[in-house]
């Protein structure tokens, strides 16, 4: 099999050389943030709004970045060519570098890695997943932090409850899902998504830009579960999933069938821009 | 300069031979644990209270270890023979380990370094360091993961703002320093100290038994911010730095002596202590 080849320290290199310091602090200390984008053809989708989270996060998070944002394009569309993978995803991790005494911000690390990942399914996935709420709020969710320590440790937790992913909720307000953002349809037909506490995604916006486009009343606000109990629909976005709708959050059924609804409709919207995105090349 | 030599992956190897993959889940999700022991003259500090807890934490952490105890030991031994440096500290970090999906624990690693660090002073510390609380609670306190995201975020803040380290507490309540165990002498010559939602230090466990030793009332207990207020003394204590007295928590200022108090009572018994384990050697 060949080498998949990924961008460390300043090059290009095969994936097995790259290695991070053992006193990087994003080893040390979890200290770190990430972008992760879908390539679809060979086109990197929405890289423009993915780089602009990434160097907010960066910002955010103290973390000088030395590329620059066209040298990081440019690494992007090279690994794109030289892995030339059918179906894949590019990662951006920055991490806080060697520290001398293991808690400072000297000198960041950039490593982008593209691997491959099964391409989300041509149709709609039915009848949806099953959520499972747990209460937690995650520190600093407007960052793409590295931070996914709750979401993995809870793995077991949600096989052993029959949940597919989980949905974080605080003080009564659901936020997110560890690697995807929620809506609703509520029962006044509008499309609900939550604003704060949570990280906002780059197919959370565009969703919310093709549901105005289609006349969709969208709002951006607290969600309560409660709120969740009285919906027509639910579903999550994800760049690596697209649009996924629920089934079951709890022991709450959503009736609708995905095709029929607004999900449907959605999801529809989104798999054409993005077949268009994709033949324009 | 002698490149130190460390361990990893089942072999001894110098420290820039080390390097953790880019996909593994203590680089990409912030996935690890870590402990982290203070070797004084060639003696591994309190080594089997760290092992406990680090074997304790992978196992809160579903990270099976492959190496046994006595494995890991040796390991330390070895280091601190070759190595040979004048004063040091043992870190030893279990990350997730290389995974397919990002996400799913197949494998975990163990990295275990020495590092050169600053032997803590012959004295207790005057007058004292000045602390300034953070409203913040870590996630799965009781596990000493490498989740230092928000203790790192917060230092261009701490700089600023003038104080020397943080006090994070939660609903009214005290708990800890984002690496330090803290105490208070209450105006009843009490010693207290938290037991819920931090923590445990191996310093703060050690401090608690020379306490009782010395006919101190030990009381492990909630502290609010209030009851700081009304304290006589206050300190923190860590591995790497033993018992540090506070002078000044926020605007609060406690006027103790150092030397004088209890404070620097039990400085001076966990020092004794210490230069008697270290002569036994």
């Amino acid at each position: 099999m060949k080498k998949l080849v990924c961008y460390h320290k300043g090059k290009m290199m095969s994936v097995d050389e790259a290695g991070v310091s053992v006193n990087d602090l994003g080893v040390q200390r979890g200290y770190g943030i990430f972008d992760f984008l879908r390539v679809s053809g060979s086109v990197p989708l929405f890289l423009e709004d993915h780089l602009d989270r990434f160097f907010h996060s960066a910002s955010e998070m103290h973390l000088p970045v030395e590329e620059s944002r066209q040298e990081i394009r440019e690494v992007i569309f090279s690994l794109i060519r030289e892995n030339n993978l059918k179906s894949s995803g590019i990662r951006l991790i920055l991490t806080g570098g060697d520290s001398p005494d293991g808690y400072q911000i000297i000198r960041p690390g950039l490593v982008i890695v593209q691997l491959g990942i099964q391409s989300p399914p041509d149709t709609i996935i039915e009848p949806g997943i099953r959520l499972l709420s747990y209460p937690f709020q995650r520190q600093l969710p407007q960052v793409k932090t590295t931070d996914y320590l709750m979401a993995i440790w809870l793995q077991p937790w949600l096989k052993k409850s029959g949940g597919d992913d989980i949905l974080y909720y605080n003080q009564g307000m659901a936020t997110e899902c560890p690697r995807s953002n929620f809506f609703i349809l509520t029962k006044n037909q509008v499309l609900a998504t939550p604003a704060r506490d949570m990280l906002k995604g780059i197919t959370r916006k565009q969703v919310i830009r093709l549901a105005q486009a289609l006349g969709i009343v969208v709002e951006e606000r607290a969600i309560s579960l409660d709120e969740i109990n009285t919906a027509r629909e639910m579903f999550i976005t994800s760049s690596t999933r697209r649009i996924v709708p629920v089934r079951k959050l709890d022991d709450m059924i959503f009736e609708h069938h995905p095709q029929d609804s607004v999900t449907g409709k959605l999801w529809r919207a989104f798999y054409t821009q993005e077949m268009d995105l994709v033949s324009m090349g």
